[in-house]
C-alpha cells in the first residue's frame, strides 16, 4: 500500500469528486491543472452527471474506479462532504482532502459536523487534509492537485523548498511571487482547518523526503504544538531547517486569526518562545519567508552567534540603508576584525570602516570575491553580505559572479541585497542557491533571523512533583506547591495560636479558596510586631472577613515574616492556548505592567535559560551590578524561575502566579510574598 | 536671466565640463543621456582635447561657449573642480554641478576645499548643487542630466511626483523599482554633500512648479533644518504634501550617515520629532517612498486622524496579513460603524467584521465599489484599503475596475495590496493616481504615516527671557532662569546666615560653577531641621568642600525645602545636531532610563503639546488616574514642560536640565529639586 507520506505528497492515482465539466468553474481546476502542469499518473473525476469531464471518463461514484485510490480531492459543497468522505472511509482511500468551508472556522453546527466527519475518517484509518483546504501541490512529479488559481500561470518552478500553509490563496501569493524571481517550491500544501493532519504532521513527512532542504510554514494558528515541536527537532536532527511566518503579532490580527481558525488565540510572545525553543526560525515579513530559505539550506542552527554582519557595497546609499534596517533589528554590520582586516589589506582593499564600499573598485567579480572571502574571515559575524547598485538592473552576469564563486567556497553564508529592480540578479542568485533580497527591510528581518537561530532547546526531564492538589486551592496550598518544587518561604498556617519560629514582624492574611481579593474583605493586615499582637489582629481580621464575605470559608490565617529586598519581581505560569506551558519573568510593580518589561519561555527551563530570562528583562538589570547599584541574589531568582516553571509537567495546574517575589541582596534569597494557583 | 529654479531643474543650455567622448566612461554619461532620452535644449560638452565629443561640437573651456549658460555640471576630478567653478562664477552661469567626491565627506583638507570653492560661488552670487552630486533629471523636459546609471534604461517614465535625494545611487535604485510599475518621477535631483543648495530648498523650488504633486526626500542627514522646515509649512500650504524616508534609525547606521556627509548625528527621536513638528510624512521602508505618494497627493494633513482603516479583502490570508501588519504598527482594522455597516447591508453585504471578507462575491467591480463605498463611509477611520488576491495576478483589469471607480468619488482615500505578484495591476492603479502597495509591511509603513500625519504645528511666538547668563552658570543660576521662564521653586542661596521664610526640613547644597558632581565631594545635606543644624551644616560643608576641591570657586549654598511628591520626572532641553532645539520629558528614576520612556518634541511647546507628551510617557500614566493611583499635578506639569521649551529662544543656552523634577499630587504643583544648564 502506498505510504502516507506518497499518497498525501505523490499520489499517483487521484480522485476528483465533484469535478466539473465548465472550465470556467473552481471545480474544474484541479483537473485543468493537474493536466496542464504535466501530471503523469491517473486522474478520475467523479460526475454522476456527465460521462465525461474535459474530455477524460468521469465516474458516477468512487466506487466505480477501479483499483486502489492514493488521494480524493472533494470538491463538493459542504452538505455532501460527510457522505463522500464515508465513501474514502469504505474504499479505504489514504487520503481524503475537503475543499469546502463551513466547518470548525464557522461556529458551532460546523465544528459538530467536522467532528462527525473526523471520526468517520478515523474510524477507517484514513486521513484528512482540511477541510477549507485548497490541495497539494508537488512541481517534481507535476501534480498541480489544487484549485488555487495561481496554477492558471503556465509555468510551474520547481526547488527544494516545501510550503505548508494554513491560508490557501497565501500559497498562491507566494508561488507567484517566488516564480518572478526563479524561486521555486518543491511542495505546496493547504491545510485549512487542520481537522486531522496538521501543519506540523505535514512539515515532518516533507523534511523525510530527499527533494526537500527547507520547509517553510505559513501559519494562522499553531493547532498542534507537540507536532510541529516533532518537526523541529526532525529538522535539526536531519539539517533541513523549517522558517516559518505567522499571523498574530498584532492583537487585531490574533483576534481576526482565532475568529477565521476557530482556534484560540495565545499570545505573540509565547508563540516566538515557542519557535525560538524549538530551533524554528521565524520572519515577520511576507517576502522573507521566499528569501530567508536559500541562507539556511544544508546548515543547522550554529551553537551561537554574533548578531553580526560583515557587509561591502557597491552602492553607498544602498549599503547604508540595509546597515541602518540591521541595526533596527539588533544586527551590527560589524567593523572588519584583524582577520578580516588582514585579508582586505592583502586583496588591496585596505579598510576598518563598517561598510566595505566599493563604489570605485565596481563589480569586478574577482573584487567582489575577495571582499566576501575576506569578509567572512572575521571571527565575530554570522554572515557576509553584499550590496550591489545600478550593476546588477544593466550586468546581472557581472555583478553576481564574484558572489557566486565566494559562494562556492565553505563558510559562512553569503547573502545578497539587490538596490535597484534587478529580476535578472535576482534569477541569477536564485538559481546558484544565494539568498537575494529584495528589499533591505526582508534583508534585515531574515538576517535577524538567522543570526539569533538557536539549535532546538532540551527541554530539562523532570518528574512531576509529587502533590495532590486540592479542588480549592488557597495561597496555602500555593505555598506547599511552589515548596515542594523547591521554592520554599517561611510562613505558617495559624488556626488558633501564632505559630513558634516566624522573626517579627510579620504579616496576617486570611486563607480561602473563596477571596481573591483578600485586601478588600479587611483579609490582610501588615507589620504586626509580636505574637500578642498577632493573636488580637488574627482575631480582628476573621471578624471582618465574617463580615464582608460570610459565605466564603476560612481555611486558616496565613503568617509570614515582614520581608523588603531590593527590588520585586514576578513570576508567573500560564498555559498559552496555542504555544503550551510558558512560565513568565517580570520586574514587579506598576511601572513594570506599564512597560510589558517580560521575559517568556516554553516551561520547564533550566538555570541557564531563566539567567538569559533574566538578563532581557530590563528593571532587572538593576540588579547586576549596573551604575554600582547593590547586587541581588539572581542565583536565587533563577532557582525560583526553574522551580515555577516545573508545573509544566503538573497537568493539574492552569495557571499560577508569585506577585510579588521579594529579591533580596546577593546571597540572601528571594521571598515568595503572596501567590496563587489556579487548578486545570 | 533664468529664474533658480529653471535653471536648476529645467536647464535649456548645458554645459558639460569634463565630458568624455568615450561612451563607456562615467563622464560620457550625461551627454548620453541627455540625448537618449530626448533632451531637446542645447548641449555645449567642455573638453580642450577633441573638437567633438560623441559627434557634439566641443569646447576648450566654458568662455568658449557662446550666449548665457543655465547649468554647468562639473565631471572633473577633485583637484579641477576649484578652477572650473571659478569660471562658472567669471562667466554667471546660476548653478554649477560638481560629481566629484573627496569634499567635506573626506576629512579636514576635503572640508576646506569645500569651503573655498563655496565661497567662490557665493562671491559671484551663483550657486552649487552637490558636490557629489548624480545631477539632475527633468523627465517632462526630458533632461536626464545624470551620471546615475540606472539612466541607460530606454524608458524614462515621467510623473508628478518629485524625488530629491542626497544619495545619487538611491536615486537610481527609486527610479528602477517605480519604473518596473509604471511610477514615474517629474524630477530627480541628487544633491551629495550640500554645500549650497540643501534639499530644504530644492523642495521648496519644487513645490513651486506645476508638474509637482509630491515631493519624495531620501536623507542620510537633515543639514539645514529650517530650510527643510520652510519647505514643509509651504508643502502644507499647496496642499503638495512632502514625504521622507531618513537613515539613522540605528545607531549603526547613524554613525555610517554621519562618517558619509561629515555631519553630526543627531538621534533618530528628534529626527521624527522634526517630521512630526513640521508636518512632513516619514516612512522608514524603502518602498513605501514609492508607494505613499499617490495616497497623499492632493490632500493636506486633516484636523484629527481615527488610526482606523476599513478593510476588505478577496483573499482571507492576504487580508489577515494586511490586519496584523497594520495592528504591529498601532493602526486598527475597524469593524465597521453604523454608517459603513447600513451602506454594507444595503448593498447587500452584512458584516460587522474588522475584515470584509468578499472571497466568495470575488472582485466583480461593482461589488468591489459597493463595498469601499461603504468602507470608506465609516466614521472613525482614515481610508479603506482593498486587498486583492489571484485574480490580480491573472484579471488585472477586473480586480482593479472597482477600486478605480471608487476612487473617482470625492472622500477618504483608497488604497490597494495585491497579495500575489501582479505588475500590470500596479500598474494600472498608479495609473489611476490609487495608492498600491507589494506588501503588507509596506502597506502598514505607509499608512501609519498616513494615519498619524499632522499639519505643521505652530511653534508657539515666545519672547526670550530677559536673563543674562553668567559665563559659568551654577545651580541658583539655572533656577533663576528657569524662574524666569515661568518654573519657580522655594529655594534660597545662603551665605552666612541662614535664609528666612524656607518651610524645614531642607536640603543644602554647595553652589559651584566647578563643581558637577556634588555630593562627590561631600556638598550635599538632606533633611536639615532648623536653622541651627542649617548653619552648622553649612560649615561643616564648606569645610568638606574646601578639602575636597581647593580649587573650585564657591558661589555660596542652596537651601532648599525637602520634597516629595507622587513621582519624578526628567525635564531637559537639547540642541539636536540635526533638528535643533528639542524638549525631553522621561520618567524619574533609574527603570525609567533603563525602558528609554521619553516623549521628545522640537521645542518651544505650548501646553496641549506638553500635555500630548506626557500622554506618551507611559510612567507618567499612573499620575492620570490608572487603576485608582492618586492624580498628579499634571497641569503643572504641563507648564513645567512649556518653560523649559522656551529655553529654545535663548540662544546662550545649550543644554539643560531638571533632574529630578517632583509632581506632587493634583492642585499642588512641581518642584525642581535639581538643575543644571550648559551655557552655549
Amino acid at each position: 500500500m502506498t505510504s502516507l507520506s506518497d499518497a498525501l505528497l505523490a499520489p499517483r492515482r487521484i480522485a476528483l469528486v465533484g469535478a466539473s465539466g465548465d472550465a470556467g468553474r473552481l471545480t474544474a481546476r484541479p483537473q485543468r491543472y493537474l493536466r496542464r502542469h504535466g501530471f503523469a499518473g491517473e486522474l478520475f473525476p467523479v460526475n454522476p452527471r456527465a460521462p465525461e469531464i474535459l474530455g477524460e471518463r468521469s465516474y458516477a461514484s468512487l466506487t466505480d474506479i477501479p483499483g486502489e485510490i492514493d488521494f480524493a480531492y472533494i470538491l463538493l459543497g459542504t452538505g455532501q462532504v460527510e457522505a463522500q468522505v464515508a465513501s474514502c472511509a469504505a474504499r479505504g482511500i489514504p487520503v481524503a482532502c475537503v475543499l469546502a468551508d463551513g466547518f470548525a472556522e464557522a461556529g458551532h453546527e460546523g465544528a459538530e459536523l467536522q467532528a462527525r466527519v473526523l471520526a468517520t475518517a478515523k474510524s477507517a484509518g484514513i486521513r484528512l487534509l482540511g477541510p477549507n483546504s485548497m490541495g497539494v501541490i508537488n512541481t517534481h512529479t507535476r501534480t498541480a492537485l489544487t484549485t488555487n488559481a495561481a496554477f492558471e500561470a503556465d509555468a510551474l518552478p520547481s526547488g527544494r523548498v516545501a510550503l505548508v500553509s494554513q491560508s490557501g490563496s497565501m500559497m498562491g501569493a507566494l508561488l507567484s511571487r517566488g516564480a518572478a524571481r526563479g524561486i521555486g517550491f518543491s511542495h505546496l500544501v493547504g491545510t485549512g482547518n487542520e481537522a486531522d493532519l496538521t501543519a506540523g504532521e505535514i512539515a515532518s513527512l516533507l523534511l523525510d523526503r530527499p527533494e526537500v532542504d527547507v520547509v517553510c510554514l505559513f501559519l494562522e494558528a499553531i493547532r498542534a504544538p507537540e507536532q510541529l515541536a516533532a518537526a523541529a527537532r526532525k529538522a535539526h536532527a536531519l539539517g533541513k531547517p523549517i522558517v516559518a511566518l505567522k499571523l498574530g503579532r498584532s492583537p487585531f490580527g490574533a483576534e481576526l486569526a482565532a475568529s477565521h481558525t476557530g482556534a484560540l488565540a495565545g499570545t505573540d510572545a509565547a508563540a516566538d518562545a515557542f519557535f525560538r525553543a524549538h530551533g524554528t526560525l521565524r520572519v515577520t515579513m511576507l517576502e522573507a519567508l521566499l528569501e530567508l530559505p536559500p541562507l539556511v539550506a544544508g546548515r543547522r542552527a550554529p551553537a551561537r552567534t554574533h548578531r553580526g554582519v560583515g557587509v561591502m557595497t557597491t552602492t553607498g546609499g544602498g549599503g547604508a540603508l540595509a546597515i541602518d534596517a540591521l541595526g533596527v533589528r539588533g544586527i551590527e554590520a560589524k567593523k572588519p576584525d584583524a582577520a578580516a582586516a588582514a585579508k582586505l589589506a592583502a586583496a588591496g582593499m585596505p579598510t576598518h570602516a563598517r561598510l566595505l564600499d566599493m563604489t570605485l573598485a565596481g563589480t569586478k567579480p574577482e573584487r567582489v570575491m575577495a571582499a566576501l572571502d575576506a569578509l567572512r574571515a572575521a571571527e565575530d559575524t554570522d554572515l557576509a553580505l553584499a550590496v550591489i547598485g545600478s550593476s546588477a538592473q544593466f550586468r546581472p552576469q557581472d555583478s553576481v559572479a564574484g558572489i557566486v564563486e565566494a559562494a562556492k567556497q565553505p563558510g559562512k553564508p553569503i547573502a545578497a541585497f539587490l538596490a535597484p529592480q534587478a529580476e535578472a540578479s535576482l534569477r541569477l542568485l536564485a538559481e546558484a542557491g544565494i539568498a537575494a533580497f529584495r528589499t533591505p527591510e526582508t534583508a534585515a528581518d531574515a538576517i535577524a533571523a538567522f543570526c539569533t537561530w538557536r539549535a532546538p532547546r532540551e527541554v530539562p526531564a523532570l518528574p512531576p512533583p509529587a502533590v495532590t492538589l486540592p479542588d480549592a486551592p488557597d495561597e496555602a496550598d500555593a505555598r506547599a506547591l511552589f515548596a515542594a518544587l523547591g521554592l520554599s518561604s517561611d510562613a505558617a498556617v495559624m488556626q488558633q495560636d501564632p505559630p513558634e519560629g516566624l522573626r517579627y514582624p510579620v504579616a496576617a492574611k486570611i486563607l480561602s479558596p473563596d477571596i481573591a481579593h483578600k485586601t478588600e474583605v479587611g483579609g490582610v493586615m501588615l507589620n504586626i510586631l509580636d505574637s500578642a499582637a498577632l493573636r488580637e489582629a488574627a482575631a480582628a481580621m476573621r471578624a471582618r472577613v465574617a463580615a464582608a464575605a460570610p459565605d466564603a470559608r476560612i481555611t486558616g490565617i496565613l503568617v509570614q515574616p515582614m520581608a523588603k529586598g531590593l527590588a520585586e519581581a514576578i513570576l508567573g505560569f500560564r498555559r498559552d492556548p496555542e504555544a503550551g506551558a510558558v512560565v513568565l519573568l517580570g520586574a514587579g510593580g506598576v511601572l513594570s505592567e506599564l512597560h510589558r518589561d517580560i521575559a517568556l519561555r516554553l516551561a520547564p527551563v533550566d538555570e541557564a535559560e531563566a539567567r538569559a530570562m533574566i538578563g532581557e528583562v530590563r528593571a532587572l538589570t538593576s540588579l547586576s551590578g549596573w551604575r554600582n547599584l547593590p547586587r541581588g541574589d539572581l542565583d536565587a531568582l533563577a532557582k525560583a524561575v526553574v522551580a515555577v516553571s516545573r508545573l509544566a509537567t503538573l497537568d493539574a495546574v492552569k495557571e499560577a502566579e508569585i506577585n510579588p517575589l521579594i529579591i533580596h541582596a546577593e546571597g540572601q534569597g528571594v521571598t515568595v510574598a503572596d501567590a496563587w494557583i489556579v487548578p486545570t
